[in-house]
């Protein structure tokens, strides 16, 4: 965090997962109530505030990471329908140039991916120096939608576990900063709203039949995020489970938790071409 | 290999790389007169005839995978300057068919391909199912060249062992037959075949002056590629030492290591759709 800055001194480390703990989802809290001092629409108003500042910087970072190409940044959103990976990647990241900052999603793979390992389509969209790239969905799709729809079997998914923290490393050694988010709501929470979609207009193309039947399967689908996170959050690519139900908490700890590793590569404009303030530009 | 074809029942077993084994170019062969009997010539013949043999195997075992789609098969040739992988290439596998089998050079990597982490570029050209895919040198270049023109830092290419590890071993998980081959050529058959190429002008196109600089470094290439051999040589995906002096011997080599990987697949061709053989084609 950029300690001069009080609106934006919001410490993320409650949520970040330790590496080779267990992690139960019911335990961990969907919204920030518990972080929040006094009346609680002070606060909401306050971490707005705080959120524009931090989008802001956000974006003045990315340029300097486009200008420096320092590093590479990659950004996992997961979460159960409606959470908020869509929402989260306009809010938090909006104030970048889509010049150094790209949002992936990752639907049902194509007959051509699913031909090949399944981090091969993850692989060829991972940032180049310089990129934030934002996965909406992501390789962990492979252990999760994978294991509950039994798409593939047992012995090749459970082998995932160990490619996803190998793959993680080796972009982490080849200069990757990588930061993954588990955007946590409540089941009550996930009702209103698949609902509003449906009472929507706007909303109607987002609901598709196919989210009710995760919906059935949300304890199956909670186990296996449970399992997935604890078994792949390590030092260099952390998770992060993000009380989500409230939009303004979740997009204050994302942005505070990527302005943070951005702070954390102390990025200075490039040093001018020597000679540069002896250029006269021609009339 | 096939038993029943005493033409191919050639053993490449002692020219593979035990994991965990040290390797010492100088004390392995680079002609193949240790494992033939009798006169020299009779041997050669008689291995050209198994060559062809087994080539043909090979394009018919290839139309099979592409059929089936039973396995992804990765080939990595590497070597130094003249050593062959052009040729093993067209020799080896050239009685395949396009469509199912594709060759990759990598060169030098572009500057896309230089943002990115090592294994980016090689993971985008890796096999889908039911294709046999010849990778030109690969992502071993990244602990040879660049470790010995100093291209990356050493705590960057250092750590690279053991993602060459990891990443395939992620392949292999994933259902690909990988095999790894180094042509092992000896200096004196090196400067033979660069004046072959400075002589025939057929071949000046294959000449590059970068050539003699890896050529002077000779000793340092050998001692890069032993410990990247050593280290990266697994069970899964193994490492052959090819004596690649003479041609004919090279491809018998390869050729029987490629042939037993796609024999162990026990490919059948595909059960036909039910009712098969009541359709008759209209006039």
């Amino acid at each position: 965090m950029n300690p001069d800055d009080p609106a934006i001194a919001f410490d993320p480390t409650p949520f970040v997962v330790m590496p080779g703990r267990p992690v139960r989802l019911d335990d961990l809290p969907t919204r920030g109530d518990d972080w929040v001092d006094g009346d609680p629409e002070v606060a909401k108003s306050a971490a707005q505030d705080a959120n524009g500042t931090i989008s802001a910087r956000l974006g003045e970072l990315q340029e300097r990471l486009h200008a420096t190409k320092a590093a590479k940044v990659l950004v996992v959103l997961q979460g159960m329908d409606t959470s908020g990976k869509d929402s989260t990647t306009r809010r938090v990241f909006g104030d970048g140039s889509p010049l150094g900052i790209r949002a992936v999603p990752f639907g049902r793979p194509t007959e051509v991916e699913r031909a090949h390992d399944f981090l091969w389509r993850v692989h060829a969209a991972a940032p180049a120096d310089g990129e934030i790239v934002v996965f909406n969905r992501s390789h962990y799709e492979d252990v999760l939608v994978v294991r509950i729809d039994e798409l593939v079997p047992a012995e090749r998914w459970e082998r995932r576990f160990d490619h996803l923290v190998d793959f993680e490393r080796m972009l982490v050694d080849e200069g990757t900063v990588v930061r993954k988010f588990f955007l946590h709501i409540s089941r009550d929470e996930q009702h209103q709203r698949l609902q509003d979609r449906l009472d929507d207009p706007t909303k109607h193309w987002k609901f598709e039949s196919g989210d009710l039947d995760a919906r059935a399967r949300w304890d199956n689908y909670q186990r296996a995020y449970e399992e997935a996170i604890a078994r792949t959050s390590t030092d260099v690519a952390p998770w992060y489970v993000v009380p989500a139900d409230q939009k303004w908490f979740r997009d204050l700890v994302v942005g505070s938790v990527v302005l943070e590793a951005l702070e954390a590569l102390d990025m200075r404009w490039p040093e001018p071409p020597e000679g540069l303030e002896h250029i006269v530009i021609p009339d």
